[in-house]
């Protein structure tokens, strides 16, 4: 499966794989896609150096990159205390409420919170560049706008190709003009952050948009099928993030989450601002019909909304409260029906395009295979 | 472009139109594919008995269908007088304060209403189905639900293939439970009322849910490559119906629906309960946006809401009182962007479909053209 990408790159499949996992990234690079690490959990800089280590060390010298997250709008010079003394009083109410009710219990004193807004803030992801650099990665993706021109250019110094998430043909235009190098065309069946637009009209739009700009196909795909359905709509590889979740390498916070994911089917997911505060698809919990209730408080804007929930979602973590206990994923969670490995997982998906480009070469009166 | 499906029903290429324009279904038929009169419009049975008549004369012996619209539910021995009394005032005065705020005519006094619900009757259906049956038509579709087992058998005495739409692997079982042949998977990007699960996803699931079946994709399909994309993911087939709206053939109500779809972009769509009281994607426009809005009333169940809005769209329509004026139609409106013939379109969709072939088959190494 070569696209002029996957060549550009060097890599024998064009499937990308978004992952906050190492042990996944190295295992999809391993397998002859691309590995892409999720950095934005790490908020200390050494913690990420630990875990690219840990790639480097595991993933037999095939190419990788790195995910980070920096806000189109800066947020420098406010401060985490500044933004927390934004909430209004009725919506923390409203979390200990809902918590109340489902008896959730509270954090031992001192223990970790979960989530801080500072790994959304650009010093942060910078802190994570200048350790990312560091290390032979090829591939530098943001994943909430373009990244600022002087990352761009110093990526560009290092032979590191820059991508972007775009949710429409206009996004992705904005993209192009930052500079950046591929465009991932994230559909409104992918898991996190979506726009509306379904991937088999986004994907299409947005590669006649950054013309010659190459396009990753992102959301909805799963199989083979899926992956050949995408390569069809003109992108250049396909970018996979909720499959890897119930790989055996992922390391999810709880099982109950893993066991939600295997039981859930397509229709379980919404697409919901009760995590970060802009609409990111995941399971539909009561967590999440709590906050789109019209007759609750409704959700606060990014970042504010993913401070407000912080604490409570490493509770109902912690102490696996099933009803609230959800997590980013696309509809495709409905194809996710069991613990296989990453290989496993990729054999299907690469065996399953063959089978789909046999079929679609029948249809089409090719003589195929 | 041959399926099983296009071989048994003894088209050249399986792309099924839908549209309520005998002109625009003759012309399908007459380029190759399947065109599919869509029926709801007809109350009185001379007027369909005379479309028929004219497709007959204009399609070239070429195979045809028709599509009515039987709802799940019975509402038999019902008036419509009976469900007019369930509307509320309050809705009456909004329909009637957003008129007058956009300064909306009223209608001479005997002029046609638009839209009644005795064409979403059964026995109003059951009409047309004594019409058509007359006519040697090939396919008989539903749009809601499946239809009842003696129309079904009726059908099939006459050898004709009965289709139901589905928006979920659930919807699609029980439809081949009640022994259809044929799954229209109506994805979330469709156009016209539509589940939430995206065509990327929503398509192979129902191929799965109901094999041996054969399955049509509908939904953001308006290109060749997203031909090649649903049929990459194990459709017999794509059913259009969007597309179409802007053909020559095309008897629009209004020039100015007509301008405003091609003006529209992919995400000038919204799917609104505001049309039929289930959610329908449409364009998105004040009126839309009136319904939606949590500040007013909301809107009524199927078929309140419709019965409740007919004449206010047919005066919207007649006056071509631009803010409120919309239609149904998917997002792949964004590709909408001239008039052309139905033979010109087709074209469009056969050739981008041999290039979309062409293309996989490089990327899978395959010796193409």
């Amino acid at each position: 499966m070569q696209t002029e990408l996957s060549k550009k790159l060097g890599v024998e499949h064009a499937i990308f794989g978004f992952t906050p996992f190492p042990a996944v990234a190295a295992a999809i690079s391993r397998a002859g896609g691309f590995g892409v690490l999720g950095a934005v959990r790490y908020t200390a800089p050494d913690d990420l150096k630990r875990d690219l280590d840990w790639v480097e060390a595991h993933v037999g010298g095939a190419p990788y990159g790195l995910d980070v997250v920096m806000p189109a709008k800066k947020v420098e010079g406010v401060s985490e205390a500044d933004v927390e003394a934004m909430i209004p009083e009725t919506h923390r109410q409203f979390v200990q409420e809902t918590l109340a009710k489902y008896g959730v219990p509270e954090l031992a004193d001192g223990e970790a919170s979960g989530w801080r807004i500072t790994g959304w803030m650009e010093q942060v992801a910078r802190g994570q560049l200048d350790v990312a650099f560091d290390y032979p990665i090829r591939l530098l993706a943001n994943a909430l706008g373009s990244p600022p021109a002087d990352v761009v250019a110093r990526a560009h110094e290092r032979n590191v190709l820059v991508a972007a998430l775009a949710g429409s043909a206009r996004h992705a235009v904005k993209h192009k003009e930052a500079g950046i190098d591929i465009v991932v065309a994230q559909g409104y069946e992918a898991g996190g952050h979506t726009g509306e637009i379904a991937s088999m009209v986004l994907t299409p739009e947005v590669v006649d948009a950054v013309d010659p700009l190459p396009v990753l196909a992102a959301g909805g795909i799963g199989s083979g099928q899926q992956v050949a359905a995408a390569l069809a709509l003109g992108a250049q590889g396909v970018w996979l993030g909720s499959l890897w979740l119930t790989c055996t390498e992922a390391d999810m916070s709880s099982p109950a989450v893993t066991r939600k994911l295997l039981a859930a089917g397509s229709g379980d997911t919404v697409r919901s601002r009760a995590l970060t505060g802009k609409p990111a698809r995941q399971l539909r919990t009561e967590w999440t019909d709590a906050w789109d209730d019209p007759a609750g408080p409704g959700t606060l804007p990014m970042p504010l909304q993913g401070l407000l929930v912080a604490e409570a979602l490493t509770r109902i973590q912690k102490y696996e409260v099933a009803p609230l206990l959800g997590t980013p994923v696309g509809q495709i969670v409905g194809r996710m029906t069991s613990e296989r490995s990453v290989q496993a997982v990729f054999d299907d998906l690469t065996r399953g395009f063959e089978q789909a480009v046999d079929r679609i070469n029948r249809i089409a009166g090719r003589s195929g295979k």
